[in-house]
């Protein structure tokens, strides 16, 4: 039988791709004696402990493990830290764009009438420009993000009355500005059924009493896996160099320095890139 | 009389505000014998062999320098990094958003008729939105930007003749898709004497054959040397600190580990911001 330190020298990284319930708790510090990680452990809450956790055991067995890469957390944690670092007087608010909400998509199919329903979550545009022109904005979970549904009924349903049900669902839809559009089957299986999602952050800052910067960064993405995969392969390049570089322990995204996710050299770098 | 040396250990980084044409080029290697220091310096082209005469003095004199912070170069330099590496299929595009550009708002004060002028440059938001659809796009000097015209006519003044005076001016409007807007002489000095700039940088990613990922960072700035100098600012704690580990030579954007810019520790980082 295989054991886990017989792959010790046949993998450069492993990109752990589990889920942040648990599977990377349980797994990440058990593979971290003996191989350098990545993943996207994005339970928020947890993070610090998660850290504390892969830097005990990446230290003591001098492998490096980079914890919750990807988009959220990751590259928004990124910006977040950049804007309030170099504006440090403003307020940084962060908006979820295009994202399918399981829940809710459930929610929209058990609707009488409902073929077959999905639900994306999309921020308040308003309140954005709102934002970004200086204004004072009340930013609560339910301002910031209005519900849009893409709905196939069944043949001969009441559009009607599937809209009020879905419009006065407590919990679910009645507290956000909430729309319903009718689709057939075809268009719903052609444009309805990736895995879209993305988002921004802005940091709304001032540099001095009569002057606003606005910083914003946004993703906007078909599939949402696959650009966390892509993420979490830049900074498995940036695990495997400062392993060579014996720059043992757990790190985020705000201790790796750019150049270390770019296969191009410093001078390559600076050249084309600066 | 006071010598250089004298301010040696009264100075933890020096920020060194000068013009790239001929100040820094000059003065940072000088300098950059005694102190650790952080520049904006922007010719583009020059970047390379600037970073090695700061590099080797740095390296000599166990000092840091900081070369090229800012936002173009700078943030913006930092986000075609990330993205590229991030999205390695795909095409990066910048575009500057509301700059007054000084030798074509020279050229309209020319323009018989006109009293006051100022001329901004703004992106192509058709060609923006182009990208941002996956469409093919010709991304050229011309096609990318359009020119703004604000005038404030002479008293009597033909404004249909100044309008085409502008639009038809060879190499400063022709080419380009050019507006002109009349206005009075409040709302010029109230609105069209500040400083603002900007602008985007845009990745447009495949994360497969049938996905894309569009990547985008974007700054909206009243001011543009406030904004610059808040980013020299974030970098010179980072100076500092890289100093303090001894970590010596020249760095730019791509070589300073985020967290370095934030007052806040690792874990103060890790709770609030990932």
């Amino acid at each position: 039988m295989d054991e886990i330190t017989d792959f010790k020298d046949k993998i450069d990284v492993l990109i752990l791709c589990g889920g942040s319930k648990s599977d990377i708790p349980v797994q990440a510090p058990v593979l971290q004696q003996n191989f350098h990680t990545v993943n996207s452990y994005d339970n928020h809450a947890e993070i610090p402990a998660h850290f504390d956790s892969i830097n005990e055991a990446a230290v003591t067995n001098q492998t490096v493990g980079v914890i919750a890469t990807g988009w959220d957390p990751g590259l928004f944690s990124l910006n977040r830290l950049v804007a309030e670092s170099v504006l440090p007087k403003g307020e940084t608010y962060t908006f979820w764009s295009k994202g399918v909400s399981q829940g809710h998509s459930d929610a929209i199919r058990r609707v009488a009438g409902v073929k077959l329903g999905v639900q994306y979550t999309l921020p308040n545009d308003d309140l954005i420009t709102e934002i970004k022109e200086g204004k004072e904005v009340s930013y609560t979970k339910t301002s910031s993000h209005k519900r849009v549904c893409y709905v196939v009924p069944e043949e001969g349903a009441d559009k009607e009355a599937i809209t009020k049900d879905i419009q006065t669902m407590k919990d679910y839809f009645a507290e956000y500005e909430s729309e319903v559009h009718f689709i057939d089957e075809a268009e719903f299986h052609q444009q309805h059924t990736g895995m879209p999602h993305g988002g921004r952050v802005i940091r709304r800052g001032y540099t001095d009493e009569a002057n606003m910067a606005v910083y914003e960064f946004s993703l906007d993405l078909d599939s949402n896996p696959q650009f966390t995969a892509a993420a979490a392969i830049a900074y498995a390049r940036a695990a495997h160099r400062l392993a060579q570089e014996k720059q043992y322990g757990a790190k985020t995204v705000f201790d790796i320095a750019p150049a270390y996710l770019s296969p191009k050299s410093g001078a390559e770098l600076r050249k084309e890139l600066l």
